[in-house]
């Protein structure tokens, strides 16, 4: 992976860092990094992560997806963490956005009767994946899923695979039924899990090459250093973390690559949740480069300077000519090919942001394989390791959840709370004529 | 459509609006409703799109997709506002979130080399939309997907719709080969163009219920008048601009609804490219409900107080049961349905945002049906130049696009400008090992 940091100079843009902030922040860098290498020796809570490329074991999951193996499709039930990094590898690695890997990681009764109507259950190999095992919302998908496999009179046993921790509902259906089961990585949180099973097991039963997926990761590992002008990761992590404190309290997430539309999802998983605490952390905004440019640029080049927008590319892409026109003013468009074209576009974009001040940065991977994005997925959780230690919070936990979740469940059980309370008391100033 | 701005007042959040604010707003609505009406009535460019729905003729469309209406799938060749109101449309209507709409809105060569490994062209219609006949990305794809067309025996002129301008290439080509074609409406921007035939080609040849669409555009014209207290589009456009000039920089869309997730889409165009210049403008960050709760939420309670939350939901929803569970854990999601796990989540979280004080607004529609599309299509639209009058600025126009644009031409042309030097130029500073 490379990261371009030219775009994010104080010489051209504003926010943007001199060189001396770049020294400076160096100096933090290294003593980060020393945290970060002591976490991932002795496998600590979150720092684990950066440890599972070379703990994960590609044949342990072969070997539990064997049964499966014969699937046309995949139905993962999972949300969150449980469900962006699978689908970011399969759409990564087949290029498909949705007929191969099918999610169910929302509880829309709408959009659950369609994708069931739609699937043949008995060539679908059913993924259910929740850490604890009592993920309300993947737990209720599970539930009405079985539910369609024996109305379809297929076996639900022979058809599923678990991933799981080792204790909770799910890993006692697991054992009562002898069911296939994969184990959720110790000490990792959800959004920084796609490096185990919980990530590999979709593209494993659709045969990618995962263990290509776990050597990329290696070697990203291998390439974290103590200076941010030696390693890609940091150097990304650290500019974005300084260019926050400068203003740039947005993060444009914008690869230039159809198969990374659901990358761009996962990072702005990582880096919101991660990140976005004690009242700081830029939050992500999802793009997708050449389209985007017809939608967002207008606002990211004439807005408010609080953005980084970050540009990933692949360096190598494969060639669709385009043919030659019948009108003259596309005459230009001649002996184009469209990755040629698409290239222009980001180069164009990059320096019209450049022209009109806009930081940015650009990141490059080799080009659209399991290696690289095995490299790309590490890479970019090393990046918000540093930066949330640069912004001394705790990045491995996500206590403005609960409030939530706990309402919910107070309201399911019926139960009278201080949250379902402030749910009943809601301040309401209703414009409309809706009921 | 109803718009609950409960959790957007100060004695909620912060940012937040005081009675005397809105009243302060209340009058400047008014001015501003004259104006827009003003434009509406004289069909001024922009404001014509508020008049769109009483003039977009259906049975025009019906009878122009008549050649191809046995069509099982719809390929779209477009890209911004000639993509993303038809992908709201669709989706929203049918549901399906690919498989019936396929889109090449990206000049992406390994995705069109997918798109069109997977299609059986003999079935599809090609739906081609360009109001200036001449935009790059679109002509580029549409030669390629003729010429494949070509190599699979297939007649494109008689598969082939063209939605453009009066004058250009594909006017041209239409006349030439006497296709069937359809007026981009004058003097609308692309991002406002949802309600004529740019929007509605695609669902017309789904056969999606079009006259639904467009009378839920009249329900909603009818529903302008000079008061945020009585217009539910003013009063989402108005609080959402106050709240920004309270430091409300990003705009959070979160439907809970898969079938809304394109209509987020749309909806970041409309914002983005509207009202992002002179500085200024709420960058939309699209979200997922209750999908995001595990993925975003965090950020949006204990980040920064830079956020308006726009929740939306359907009032009612199909009814999908969840079975039993054997697990005690799990008890309570017992006599649960998806549809009330959603909305409990809904109120959850919003509750927990303005436990935290951090704004927010509910908009909802009665069902998930054509005529409630219709109506969220126009109100956005009218919330959005109601916006844009508060601010001051050109609402219709995007010209902080042309740099780019400009410059890609260049590139393509060979020409050397102060542009393509400015690419060349290009300061750089990268950390890593690729190339």
């Amino acid at each position: 992976m490379n990261v371009d940091l030219g775009n994010a100079l104080a010489a051209v843009a504003d926010p943007g860092l001199t060189q001396d902030d770049l020294d400076d922040l160096d100096e933090r860098v290294e003593s980060a990094h020393e945290r970060i290498a002591r976490g991932i020796d002795d496998e600590e809570f979150g720092y684990a992560a950066l440890a599972l490329p070379g703990q994960t074991d590609p044949a342990a999951i072969r070997a539990a997806v064997e049964p499966v193996a014969d699937s046309e499709t995949v139905l993962t039930v999972g949300i969150g963490g449980s469900a962006l990094g699978a689908r970011t590898l399969t759409t990564a690695l087949t290029g498909d956005h949705g007929a191969s890997h099918v999610l169910l990681d929302n509880v829309d009764p709408d959009h659950v009767d369609g994708v069931l109507g739609d699937l043949d259950l008995s060539t679908t190999a059913v993924n259910v994946v929740s850490k604890s095992g009592t993920t309300a919302e993947t737990l209720s998908n599970f539930l009405v899923v079985r539910e369609a496999m024996t109305a379809a009179g297929v076996d639900w046993t022979e058809r599923t695979v678990f991933t799981t921790g080792g204790s909770g509902p799910l890993a006692d259906l697991a054992a009562e039924h002898d069911l296939p089961t994969l184990p959720a990585p110790e000490g990792v949180p959800g959004r920084f899990s796609a490096l185990s099973p919980i990530g590999l097991v979709p593209p494993a039963i659709l045969d990618c090459d995962i263990e290509a997926v776990l050597d990329g990761g290696e070697a990203a590992a291998a390439s974290l250093s103590p200076s941010l002008f030696d390693c890609p990761a940091y150097a990304y992590g650290a500019v974005a973390y300084e260019l926050e404190e400068r203003g740039a309290s947005i993060n444009v997430f914008m690869p230039y690559a159809e198969r990374l539309e659901p990358f761009a999802e996962w990072f702005a998983q990582l880096w919101a949740e991660s990140l976005g605490k004690d009242g700081r952390g830029q939050t992500p905004a999802r793009a997708l480069g050449a389209t985007d440019q017809h939608s967002q640029l207008q606002l990211y080049r004439a807005g408010r300077h609080d953005k980084l927008v970050t540009l990933v590319r692949p360096q190598e892409r494969p060639t669709v000519d385009v043919p030659t026109a019948d009108a003259d003013a596309l005459a230009y468009l001649a002996d184009a090919d469209l990755g040629e074209l698409l290239d222009t576009e980001l180069q164009a974009t990059e320096a019209s942001l450049a022209a009109a001040g806009q930081p940015n940065v650009r990141i490059e991977i080799e080009r659209m394989d399991a290696h690289s994005i095995g490299e790309l997925l590490y890479e970019m959780e090393a990046a918000c390791i540093l930066a949330g230690e640069l912004a001394a919070i705790e990045t491995f936990t996500q206590p403005a959840v609960e409030w939530g979740k706990q309402a919910a469940r107070d309201v399911l059980r019926d139960e009278k709370t201080e949250k379902t309370a402030a749910i009943e008391d809601k301040t309401e100033l209703v414009v409309g004529s809706e009921q």
